[in-house]
């Protein structure tokens, strides 16, 4: 098997907060200095990258004025010219100031929602646009009416939408479900409720997804299954990669570095699955790392993902796996259940469908799903390829 | 305070496996004999129940012939008419029996597929109808393509809602959500993804949820913002009320028995915010309880609503709890982002919400939340009435 | 019922920490400004707390010289005289500073091991002594050979006891057990993990617990079992109060405002089974909160606890409980299973025992459980007082 | 790398109830027939097993008289002789008859301790004995006083040991933590909470422990701290291999098929940390599985442990593993924080070590862990052999 290395076809990009993550946690001050972004653009393109990412904040410090902006900017500009990176997604923060402490879109503050409009108004331009409402949640239910807050939701992304198209901007939005932390309990807290709240916006085929990993794995949930439906729904818009153990504070670990064999999972289905967007990275390269070790991390996220790819493509092309699958009858859920043209009164006519099944008998049918599964980890460990 | 006591208005219903659950668990045999659903029926109206509800196969044993099944209906029948208990819901079996194994809608045999979709034909009526898809899942990634099971999953509900529309019902599908268990990952986990799934069925209007109180706190979710967001979607159809500790096996406690300030403000919200539908409970009298402590713990779930209604009305009235909820600025959150006719070009120019906003200012605002908690703690334990 | 309020008889205590917690989470800046701890020494007395702790760096920046320390401290002193509270307990800060990133007693770094026992020893007086070890621990399982740990944690515990001993402080150690969070896994998780490395000590009789309520409750822990564990061996020396909404960050919520009923159980245990150390809260006022609302929320512990002490003592008053316990054979537990003077033989030789066991009719009784818990439900909601 | 195949040198053991699970779950009746213990046996010793366990009553169904009792057991002997599989282990079924609804040790009926005590001395010999209280608990903190019930528990195993002692059996026991289901709570919740309460007991010298992967992972533990824990105390007596994704239902799923990276250094820590026990798989073959899928997934067990056997191997070896161990201190933690002879006076004297310590450019050193990490990600896929 060849030694996998990143090129910009492989579309790994990262935010500029992941690798610029200074280590400060709740419990502990910053065990790493400020990383200028130009470094960050250089060296993710040393090792490989495709693309960087960043909240308005990020790259330009919260308050600075019209010139130390266009200065900012500029440098940036020329980094990204120098190494060929893209910036394939923008996000704005609505997050860290006090400011939102009660949210951006459905703080109970109209005129605190008022300015969160306006911040992302600013930064929305020709890239797809990522909205995380980190902040948008409670910590009592006393304290939010729900429903009022969701109207609040729609309004704000209703006219986000309208601005965007009013402009010709040709921008689509992608929010970012998360169950909690740093709120209590975030409104739309999975994939699933962020799916349902988009199929109610003025402009739905605007909005998609961007799940996060983690995010989901804090809630137990299957993070393969949620992808799966997201691309059902067709809103898979953009992903961000990293790794979490279960129900537990937000770890954002290297890509690969909580659940593995979900990890694998994944990247067969991304792989597969007819998504072409970015494999984007939103991990934290540990507090306990110094500023070299930033860039080993960094470059961790790209090779596990190379190597989970290279392990999903032997899965799929090995035929044990694929009589396997056989003998399991993955491919007869392709089948529809009802026959080309049947309709309700025709299954109700079948007597083979009901009175006639021999229900005992297809009770005694094995999946034989023991030997798939086990086929999986052994091509995970590298053990038949 | 007045004793409370319930009442039909209450619209207060059971499903016959709660108090009949024989008490197998995956450990240990049975501690209760069957009971007899006649029985069952009178117990529940002599302690203030409105309705009763069922699986096909709690009713008539599956298998049984047209006679058996016949003589079981008319016994259940009487009943019902002695006692006046309706049968506000109903639903199929389509978990128990082996050849479910892998599912109903989304098992990968066609037949069995064919089958359950005829099964659950045969029972529906003019009732509305819960779906609980509790094998639709998988216990490995490998086993099941996801995004085909939805496919499959869509068909079944799609021909159900045609089939009864064609035969005039007046019939409404209710879907029941659960994280896990018995399968390890189920489809539609969440709230949040049956709601989205359910958007894209044909005849969406049909179909609403079932969502319950465990199958939501497994996951560690808000239940009460699940419901605040089933309600603003128009699809909070029917509920499923028990008690739960977390992350955890399906315990099925008796409702306020698991988060007793989350079902607190769950009372809240059904009694204000415009829930009609029965208050359905779907709980397991504990494995340790004989036959009478079954009719105790059935009482429990009834009493404990009615205590958590009285302090929820005597919350809202208190003139304190509305000033602190004026304090917290919780109806500014009614008022839209927008004003009248504003469209984001006036937004857009509106220095006041942008460029004049005295963000530092604004950031210092608290919300007062923590005396508003408080108040609903004090009211929960009845210090304040 | 009268009112309850605080008074120094209560023992109520806070740490610095909490009341000045300035609202910096890993995702927002700080929303309130410092709080001098002067100030909340004031404060905490005029609600009418009777101690207050802190870290050696909550009270003396890190860092300061001599003379600065000098000042702190004698401010401190004053304000503890004028309105007479206590410093029931002390602690060290061994987790903020960069250097304690890997741990302090189990720091792979010799060095930053040997500075962090001396910043301790440094500490040590004649109260007692809380250690957390937060940042004891790993991200991942090939950073750190977890029984060469143990070694060094007790090897750290070890030097401590025998310094004070030697020094006749009269001081005792608390270890504070946490699962995870800031470290991926730390070590010592559990209440129990806890109380087993503290029988392995030199000086086990110095060295008990200080639980908290929500670390136990992020793994999904009943925290009153742990606390009669505790007791049970005898090793509750101290005890954080909070609240936890289950397996997610740490969330330092108000007393009661998590899991209220089994807050209600923790006080009815605290209160009966023989403790009587401090009643120490470790709470964050929330983010959304400013300076005026700490002290809202910080009274909101006391007054909590309160109102559970008065429901927990009627519970235990009432008649009918009393019934219910008696046909719950809960008394029967404390009589011991073998007769007084019995031996093995004995029992083996007892056929009334085994083989003349009416084991099927002793499988038939009921545990009555169900009606005690909602004795307990309904004490807790305040209807039966 | 070779093939690995499991030969009875490498101590693999498997219950009889679980190849014998005939799949009944909590929402599903059986979908399997039962299994002839001589079977398993049969299949067992032709997988390559070494040894094979059960509870009383899986042997001989409870209530068998005596002649029964010795066809059943003398057939099973001559399986045993026949294929040469051991009995390393053996254990009493306390959980499943309806008499031990309320626990067995510490049930409030003292006559049901009786029963129970009898029941587990019919059954001790000259095996290691696993003691699982898995009734020993309760739904409500009302129902069970937990200090007493720990007097019962302690009582108990006193009374056993002194059992064993006077008949001089050789007998260690194991007890076997789980922190729920199927009791809302157990006692002894985490492989922590065992230890410490086997350190009270009388005998604590022969009671050990029977950690179970998925019994701590449903608590959101890390299993390998545990284990290297029980080994620190000396009291990894036993252990139970399977698989397990984080905090739900008990899934019991195919060792090393739920977090195969803890697996990885699970069995680098037993390979090389001195266990020479058992390799006991306690898993269930999927409900979906039919009897020859059995087999299957009971092999599945065996080659993982030994794939992953392969790759600590492999990871311990790599000369790029022992640097990076070497660079991130892992070696040092091993020396002790006090040099040989020193004293907490010498360290106190010692400037070095506080006063001239350089903390800040102590605190900026990394500890290079994300290299390590990722080399063992990449040994567990097997992309460095």
């Amino acid at each position: 098997m060849d030694e996998p290395r990143p090129t910009p076809e492989d579309k790994f990009s990262f935010g500029l907060w992941t690798v610029g993550w200074p280590a400060r946690d709740p419990f502990g001050d910053a065990t790493r200095p400020p990383l200028d972004p130009v470094e960050a653009v250089h060296r993710l393109a040393e090792l490989g990258a495709w693309g960087v990412t960043f909240h308005d904040d990020d790259l330009v410090p919260f308050g600075s004025d019209g010139d130390q902006r266009e200065r900012h900017i500029k440098r940036f500009r020329e980094a990204l010219e120098a190494t060929g990176l893209v910036v394939p997604m923008a996000t704005t923060n609505t997050f860290t100031h006090p400011v939102f402490r009660d949210g951006a879109f459905t703080a109970n503050d109209r005129d605190v929602r008022r300015y969160a409009v306006r911040k992302i108004m600013r930064k929305l331009g020709a890239a797809s646009y990522v909205f995380w409402g980190g902040r948008e949640g409670a910590e009592t239910d006393a304290a939010k009416d729900v429903r009022v807050a969701l109207d609040r939701y729609k309004e704000g992304l209703d006219l986000l939408c309208q601005y965007v198209l009013d402009r010709g901007y040709g921008l689509r939005f992608a929010v970012e479900p998360k169950p909690n932390e740093p709120r209590g309990d975030i409104l739309l807290p999975t994939v699933g409720h962020a799916l349902a709240f988009i199929g109610s916006l003025e402009h739905s085929e605007m909005v998609g997804l961007n799940p996060e990993v983690g995010h989901e794995q804090m809630a137990g949930l299957n993070f393969v299954h949620g992808i799966a439906q997201a691309l059902w729904h067709g809103k898979l818009f953009h992903i961000d990669l990293n790794g979490q153990h279960g129900p537990k504070y937000d770890q954002d670990l290297v890509f690969g570095h909580g659940d593995v064999k979900s990890a694998f999972f994944l990247v067969d289905l991304l792989e597969h699955g007819g998504y072409e967007g970015p494999r984007h990275f939103d991990f934290k390269p540990p507090r306990t790392e110094d500023p070299d070790d930033v860039w080993v991390s960094a470059a961790a996220n790209m090779r596990t993902y190379l190597l989970l790819k290279q392990r999903a493509a032997a899965f799929r092309a090995d035929p044990e796996v694929q009589a396997a699958m056989a003998a399991a009858r993955v491919p007869e859920l392709a089948v529809p259940t009802l026959a080309e043209g049947e309709r309700w009164s025709d299954l109700l006519a079948d007597r083979g469908a009901f009175e006639d099944f021999d229900v005992e008998a297809a009770g005694r049918r094995g999946m034989h799903y023991a030997a798939l599964d086990q086929l999986a980890i052994e091509h995970l460990l590298g053990a038949r390829s």
